[in-house]
């Protein structure tokens, strides 16, 4: 009974490892946005080698519309782990736009989460984790990242959360 | 008509681009200052394989003597702007000793753009535009970059903007 | 007498830098903890190439036990220098667990050091020695490093000091 059940996980483990991000994001119900395009001299990822480098993104829940606010004031954990999670949407955007193909990703290597809070706030790296669980339900073991989680005093347009990110490509 | 100028303009974004970025800098009126070393256990640039990854450096006009202050409170935004600026000028002064020759450069990769300021502040990405209108002045598309810009609470020597890079380097 | 002075301190400096970065923390008194586990869904470290990104790490002086407060009001630069120098112990403790040997690493490359800090500070690199020396009386001119020190408003659970870095390895 035991074994039959774990060996299930097992295949279950499987069927899910064997998906590819694209189908990841349908099970999710994610329907990834276009990528927004910089209004400045700079732009959304740049490659060099194997390794792509992200510029920071906010929480764009539709074009222009940003979960906005201070972690600690405006916002609780729990909307600011949303906020991070939306933050993963739109990286993800620019992933794809840049790579086409989500199974193209080789590794998420590192994160750096900036959270707008207040001075006495401590659970940045609750709020993170809505970002970091994205990676990982979309791309498994290969979403497993470095990361760092700290706050600012003030961010863009007063969004609650900034990332930005390196990602291994394939060859 | 209408192609005559088109083709004008194309004959002039040639020319622009056949210049060098040391013949850019001079086209502005820049003139790069020695690159300050460090007074501590770190040094200005690290390079591995064809990266080279620059420390953050502050807005020095001229030896010791900084931009300081925080945005939203000391600072206008075009008083932001021209302090990134000026940090763009140290950090191409950094590049200029490390390289010799900044035609060396293959690629802006990423800047993360760190600006002291207030709380309530909110146009960082005008700020920072300071720092990437620069590299795409001096480097052209090559200038080009993945950026973040941030709201840092307080910076050393209460200086207005830190910016660290990562630049590609030609084989 | 001058010249044999020289030549004793040249013979010194060989002996030390001949010494493996183990036996100079043993020297330094210095015994590193196990790397403590990230508990949510990232890694302590990723490697891609001979690059080695490190996630934040913070001021662990036992497992759970952190350096808290903000420079500036609760902690005097010494204390903050201390605080940088534990989080740089943290991070060899990770260094240990992925290469097994510290004499595999090459290079410190990158160091962005983040000091949990009020406005008004303006000390943020006099912190960040700790964490620098540290590096460079373990690893001698291989430590030393491209830096950034700047001021966060705020930390997970208020930590002093959190600090990222890259690093390259021996092939």
């Amino acid at each position: 009974m035991r074994i039959s059940f774990l060996f299930f996980l097992f295949l279950l483990t499987g069927t899910l490892s064997a998906q590819t991000p694209e189908e990841n994001l349908e099970a999710l119900g994610i329907e990834l946005p276009d990528a927004a395009t910089p209004v400045a001299n700079y732009v959304n990822a740049v490659r060099v080698g194997n390794l792509l480098f992200l510029a920071g993104k906010g929480p764009a829940m539709a074009p222009g519309k940003y979960v906005t606010g201070k972690l600690g004031r405006d916002l609780a954990v729990e909307a600011g782990y949303e906020a991070a999670r939306w933050v993963g949407i739109n990286q993800l955007a620019v992933l794809k736009a840049e790579l086409g193909d989500l199974s193209r990703v080789k590794r998420i290597v590192k994160v750096l989460g900036m959270v707008n809070a207040i001075p006495e706030f401590t659970d940045h790296s609750k709020v993170m984790n809505g970002y970091s669980d994205l990676m990982v339900e979309v791309f498994g073991e290969k979403g497993k990242h470095a990361r760092s989680s700290v706050g600012m005093s003030s961010l863009p347009m007063n969004i609650a959360v900034e990332v930005e990110m390196i990602v291994e490509i394939e060859d």
